[in-house]
């Protein structure tokens, strides 16, 4: 949900709105009682007749205007009839609307505020018509009921009149793109150069005006090669690129082993250690865990460029360093080459005043020193001895954000009043130079909407260029966590993105208590990976792996994989692919520098072995087609249509062609497209009528087909140099 | 709800398909599920996730078809989990698809099968994907389910190319008449005249080609009126003035008084009495009722040429006619002049085997004798004697309908052992020539899909031109009854058209007990004039008069007037507006010749004075814009147009143009036009920027203006004459 920002812009003010159309009331419930705002009165609302749809209401402002939040009322108490759901679309006419909100009320007495979008690209568009459409109301079968609503936005002639005429020529150059693209794939020529000449619409980019004469006019296909080859070069693709999925490739580490002597040139088997990484050396740094029996305390070093691991030390607490531990956290200052770590699971058996102080330290790579920065940080006013938190380091401010955990307590100890029930630790700033701790949140159950609810197993990360904290998932006692948010470090405000309730049908991931978050400032992404619930029973949900990627700036999740589809689809595929079993209690760190994820150990869950812990150790990159496959690809397409055209009308050389030239631009270790190499030689006794493309019967086959092989290309190059991706007829319906 | 009709078309068969997408599954729900027919298996079915729209199945036909019609199979019980609504929806491609249904399931464990749309006008289209859209499941809160599908079509490809041909081609011409219409409203003339020269493809009949060169190309605003002039003469305009919405003109009837002595010259008040007309000669028949205090025996005829009531008869009884009686029937037999009437109410006093016989009269019009065709019909194997039935005549086939009334039987007589619980009368057909009855239907419970439910006070009309009876509306009991059906009585087949659970937020009139209805055959067209509920309680819901027209073609109900609302959006009017006022026991004719109804008399339900009775005579006419009213609105649009013209250049003459040649247009009785004409002379002043449209800043803005005018007079004419409705820029979204 968003929390209004126009407060910033100036112009914006309250706009005059009568209710011009609705679906449908009942009884003394008018459409026009959302105009007066009277939250004590019971009465004072729009109701409809029933919840079935389509049910709505239009308003239609006094003049048009630059529309940029909505305001909903409620009333004085909980309401059944309050819209848990609803859309809201904004037009100059009430037939061409465009939707500006998808969200929903939460089911209290606060006014609610929601900024509309009002821009596309960065122009903003003016409205006269909004619809309001709601599609779930609090209590499943009740009738939705709105009691409320302001408009906020920009009415000033001078702001407005240059966005309605933008909104009409930019409508009319989009109807003439879509004529001349129509007439052109038709082969209207005059008509088309009569309407570019009247008009002065272009139509696409020069470069694929280059393009389309080459190909479709005169049909020089060395010329479209090497006119692709110098796009792809020019960066032209990369649009393209950004925009298909990501498919993961994960391969297993196998780490030269120095001096070759035994297993001990490289960490143990473990779960519940932490890692870090060294984006600027590849180096990843381990340290600690517990392996089956006991915790441990040796530091390990993996050179990515050798291909090696390094014992910095067997045992740090010989080293002034911590001592053997596990569920502790670690996070890494890459600009002063420092690590911290805090905090630490401890067996209530060996739990005492003494064990439970939180003690903080400090290594430094290049002094390969351990600092003992606090003997218990909860002295310092810092965080008490937690377990399962989280930490993040902020370089650029020298500041380190711990939130969560569990506190560890006596039980049973006399001072101990609440020693059954557990307590978790709130959101503290460590200012590393000051070396003092500041409580930012404490633990709350989110009363408010600058709360945050404290947790165990979750996951934060911070985003280094706006500067917020990203948190999900994680568990308070049994109850399993599913709401997101952001809090802006330096704004220290917190912003609720997903409250947990939103059901999209698998579009966001089973966040619970083990998955592995990873954050990519540079794209603004947060990615994650699936862990297997430590809670048995709830093991068939995600007994295989699945990562997602949260794209900040689009609000929304995409599951690059999941293998129990992946298994679905194509059982041999997900045979070959080898990757790592699901865990829970393994590490995960993110080299954004070179786009490569590193996981190390963990516990596989296997009731019959409980003790059993992972020592395998992996790399994951996340890959998009490459400049190099796509420069390939096209030339393929072209080659494989350009001996289509051949075998029509001269056999033979065709057949050369497809042996010598096309065989050259096959990938023969894509098997799909190794197939249809094959079965071009068909092509040669292929009758010409099988070719023609429905609603192109009016041109000329070639003409048709050509235009279809450039249409194909076009696809590769950024929007704001094709065609309109649309068709003309597309858009008239029966 | 349809039942299906494609049992006769020979192609049609099962399509094979698949299930291409779907918004959400809940475990072990999926989708496929629909593939396989399981009643008896819980789990055999698709299950959304949630209820939370969009929710949709969309399946791929194997090949393209055309699909006739849908199959819903289900569980072997009733589930809440049934769609109570849905959508379907068609198309060749996901993106483009078309509604071919909106309906519903009944709950429980029958197969449903619906029709779909697959024709325009009478052109068959061609599907590939079909997505099914659940709306409501029958328990409101509940996930919807679905548990088999079947689809019916055609896919020899004999049949379905030249659809898909036409397919292709048909959005290829649209889109051209859309780029066309475009053209010539910015005037590209050039690339307009190439493009219509290559693609052949016609923006309108020649006609409108005309008025558009004279009316806009060359202001020749003389032509044009009389080109408009000529157009109305060839009823261009009737398929407008058909669309119209009705306007209801309700004026009392005084009556001429014959030798001007005293009252007894026209019918007393009266409720219960009956009523038919002659509408060859124009006559209303009217017999008996109950005067408040006691039945009546009096015949009356009135001529609407001569306006005045004739006494046939002062007591029916003293020329072997019927006795005095209320709440009998009567129908009319307008071939061979003959008026019968059949049932009667009796008081519970007064009932006796005696007079509980079921007499049934014969009236000649031309002999002016009556005949008693049955002392008693039940005793003819005809129905007992009833009251609050209703009955109809076919002519054509000689034969009277009757269906339902209550029984009158003996309260508390030895012989009738369930005198305490209702009976009522079944479905009787009535041979005039071979004077025999029939029994079609028992009353039942609507067991099976042909069984009727009988009742009292419903409406029942005869269609004479496809031979249907109608029947909606009605009690049982306590039970208001809100089905409808119609019963082809050739056929002798009942056919559901709404079950009475739909809830179209007051789009079906609220149909009771008292409503009074009449039938259009020309125009297939009936007529609901609501009445007051006997009982006062429920009075509120329609304290006002409403009157209804059901389209049998379109399937679809519309509310001419409603006095609520026009009190809600006019007082002044709706006090002006002289009307009949609510009442029931009143009796309604319609001429469909004349197209008049008259309604005579009937009980106001004045709590106070409950024998209050009426005698008032109404005449009801429905009425649309004639032609000569649209003729001379033309006119005015036309001059109003070139006053405003001249106004920019010549204001003298144009003031001059005004008062001679304008004024004659305006219809001075229409206060809005009247208003808008008092108006004008301010265009003299006016600048002319005031005048340019939105969005055709390109174009000379007299081009402009003129081409507005010129879309509205297109609107007078038939679709298949005038370019497209649509705009091509319309269709661009942001």
């Amino acid at each position: 949900m968003r929390i209004n920002k126009m407060a910033a812009v100036p112009e914006n003010r309250a706009l005059s709105y009568g209710v011009f159309k609705w679906s449908s009331y009942s009884s003394t419930y008018l459409p026009e009682n959302i105009l007066v705002d009277k939250p004590n009165d019971q009465s004072s609302r729009w109701s409809s007749e029933s919840n079935y749809p389509p049910q709505y209401l239009i308003l239609k402002l006094e003049r048009p205007a630059i529309v940029q939040s909505i305001t909903f009322g409620k009333y004085e108490k909980t309401h059944v009839c309050n819209l848990k759901k609803f859309k809201v679309f904004g037009g100059m006419s009430e037939e061409n609307m465009t939707e500006l909100l998808s969200s929903g009320l939460k089911n209290d007495y606060n006014k609610e505020t929601f900024t509309l979008k009002h821009k596309i690209e960065e122009q903003m568009f003016p409205c006269r018509f909004i619809k309001i459409v709601p599609l779930m109301s609090w209590g499943p079968s009740f009738n939705f009921s709105i009691w409320y609503i302001e408009l906020h936005g920009i009415e000033e002639p001078g702001v407005v009149q240059p966005c309605l005429n933008w909104y009409s020529k930019y409508r009319e150059q989009e109807a003439i793109r879509l004529c001349l693209k129509h007439f052109r794939q038709h082969n209207y020529t005059e008509a088309f150069e009569s309407l570019q000449k009247k008009t002065r619409v272009a139509l696409e980019h020069a470069l694929l005006t280059e393009l389309h004469d080459r190909l479709v006019l005169r049909g020089d296909f060395q010329a479209c090669e090497e006119l692709i080859d110098r796009a792809v070069r020019d960066g032209l693709f990369n649009q393209y690129i950004s925009q298909q999925e990501y498919k993961p490739r994960w391969s297993q580490i196998i780490p030269k082993s120095s001096k070759g002597d035994g297993d001990d040139n490289r960490p143990g088997m473990r779960g519940g250690h932490q890692m870090v990484i060294d984006v600027q050396t590849e180096t990843v740094y381990l340290f600690g865990g517990w392996d089956g029996t006991q915790d441990l305390a040796d530091f390990w070093a993996y050179s990515v460029c050798e291909n090696q691991w390094t014992c910095i030390s067997r045992d740090t607490e010989k080293e002034s360093g911590p001592s053997a531990r596990s569920c502790h956290k670690m996070c890494m200052d890459s600009q002063r080459r420092q690590i911290y770590t805090l905090g630490r699971y401890l067996d209530s058996s060996v739990r005492n005043s003494q064990s439970l102080r939180s003690d903080f330290y400090r290594y430094d790579i290049d002094g390969n020193t351990w600092t003992l920065l606090s003997e218990d940080t909860a002295a310092d006013g810092g965080p008490k001895l937690v377990f399962d938190h989280q930490m993040c380091m902020d370089s650029e401010k020298h500041m380190i954000y711990a939130f969560g955990g569990r506190i560890l307590t006596c039980n049973g100890a006399a001072d101990d009043s609440r020693g059954s029930e557990p307590q978790f630790s709130g959101l503290y700033a460590y200012d590393c130079a000051a070396a003092t701790w500041r409580l930012l949140r404490e633990d709350s159950c989110n009363a408010g909407p600058e709360d945050v609810q404290s947790r165990i197993g979750h996951c934060m990360l911070f985003h280094s260029r706006n500067r917020c904290l990203y948190v999900f998932g994680g568990q308070r006692s049994k109850t399993y966590l599913n709401d997101f948010f952001s809090y802006d470090v330096d704004g220290d405000h917190v912003e609720i993105i997903s409250d947990g309730t939103k059901k999209d049908s698998g579009m966001v991931p089973m966040t619970g208590f083990t998955q592995r978050a990873t954050i990519d400032p540079e794209l603004s992404e947060i990615h994650v990976l699936s862990g297997l619930s430590k809670d048995k029973d709830k093991r068939e949900e995600n007994v295989r792996n699945s990562f997602w990627i949260y794209d900040i700036a689009r609000n929304s999740w995409s599951c690059v994989y999941k293998n129990d589809q992946a298994v679905k689809e194509n059982p041999a595929k997900s045979l070959q692919e080898e990757e790592p079993c699901p865990r829970f209690a393994h590490q995960l760190v993110y080299d954004e520098l070179h786009k490569v994820h590193y996981l190390f150990g963990g516990n596989p869950g296997k009731s019959c072995s409980p003790k059993m812990r992972l020592d395998d150790f992996w790399s994951l990159k996340l890959c998009r087609p490459s400049k190099e496959y796509l420069l390939r690809h096209c030339r393929y397409l072209i080659r494989k249509y350009r001996f289509e055209e051949k075998a029509q009308t001269e056999p033979l050389s065709a057949l050369k062609y497809l042996q010598n030239d096309l065989s050259l631009t096959v990938d023969h270790s894509d098997p799909d497209e190794t197939k249809e190499f094959q079965l071009l030689p068909s092509a040669l006794f292929k009758s010409s009528s099988d070719f023609i493309p429905l609603g192109f019967s009016d041109v000329d086959q070639t003409y048709a087909q050509r235009t279809q092989l450039f249409d194909t290309l076009v696809n590769f190059f950024p929007d704001s140099m094709t065609p309109p991706k649309g068709n003309l007829v597309d858009l008239i319906t029966l």
